[in-house]
């Protein structure tokens, strides 16, 4: 089904989008859909949509349309959202809490296995039915119970060290919250980041554009 | 300063990391950075530093490099973040809260004004000292003390006819925490999403492909 090797990174994040809409319209009883209904709900053009799907092989027909249990089972399975990988928290803080509590992980691919935390008042508390460690048993944890990913909400400042312990701990894959980054030096390691103050200075240019 | 008209989105996505990254040169009291430095710590090539640059008018000086604190003060203000734009918070929950309590806002071109929520059991609470208010009083608090921009921590359900709503009362900018999408329908409205379980989606993908 993987009709191109190399499919861009635009298209990738697009395709979360594509399956919260499937996944309403199954949720609607709707068996069919097609790239001019995506189009006008997702503020797409159709033909950026085909494009987008024909990535990922044939999956409508001329005429028919996309079948949407088919579209949303394939997306599923090329975001790999079956899997549930074994995750950690690393920082319990306001910012750690709120994923905790806010998220869907079991629907997004992952299963938060461990939450780690270097205050003394955290630890030991429970969240989400798993009680926060300190970080000193961190190694000892990844030993036993292997984590793939992990989801970052510190302060970069304890952020670098961190990462490259993890990742000789081996983990693969980070969801990153504090402002360290990355860069190059990594390759070989996935890492989403979620730069929040980068995305409300954003807001700010655009507000001031808005209002000329 | 404007040298070139439209900037392009990337470009400006960049800006408040090379503020970020600024900012850390000069509290760390340094006066002059180069472009291959920058690239250094930003992961960038220096020949795209300079591309970006150069799209707000000739910052640097050949051999000399550039002047940490004229950049880093010309990258404040084309992001307008010395305004402090008044904005509302909607919904108090878990995220709501995180967000408040982890945001530097006055930092990132905005003042929070009012915080408003639907839960009798979370109205009237204290929140960065200021009481969360019932959404009754919204279009009364809109029209009296005129909130520029709107974060939305709520569910996507709601965020539909509230967003029309608040873009009545003259909001003109959405940080939009919400799955709701704005799509085109609201030309002029400054929008930034912060799509979490997208984000998540996507490391789950990459995941996949960095194991293979």
């Amino acid at each position: 089904m993987n009709k191109k090797e190399n499919i861009s990174n635009s298209v990738i994040r697009r395709l979360p989008r594509y399956y919260r809409f499937l996944r309403d319209l199954k949720e609607n009883g709707i068996s069919r859909t097609s790239s001019s209904e995506l189009s006008q709900q997702m503020g797409l053009t159709a033909s950026q949509i085909r494009q987008d799907l024909n990535c990922f092989g044939e999956f409508g027909q001329q005429g028919y349309g996309y079948n949407v249990d088919y579209l949303y089972s394939e997306i599923c399975r090329i975001l790999d959202l079956s899997r549930k990988s074994r995750a950690i928290l690393i920082g319990a803080g306001n910012l750690g809490k709120a994923i905790a509590f806010h998220m869907d992980f079991e629907n997004s691919g992952f299963r938060l296995i461990g939450v780690f935390d270097r205050n003394e008042n955290v630890i030991g508390r429970q969240l989400l039915n798993l009680e926060v460690k300190s970080m000193d048993g961190l190694k000892a944890f990844c030993g036993e119970k292997r984590p793939e990913a992990a989801f970052l909400c510190i302060p970069k400042e304890s952020a670098g060290k961190l990462a490259e312990d993890l990742i000789r701990y081996g983990v693969k894959a980070f969801w990153n919250f504090s402002h360290y980054d990355f860069g190059l030096s990594h390759p070989g390691v996935a890492v989403e980041n979620v730069y929040l103050s980068d995305s409300l200075m954003t807001l700010s240019y655009q507000l001031k554009e808005a209002a000329k």
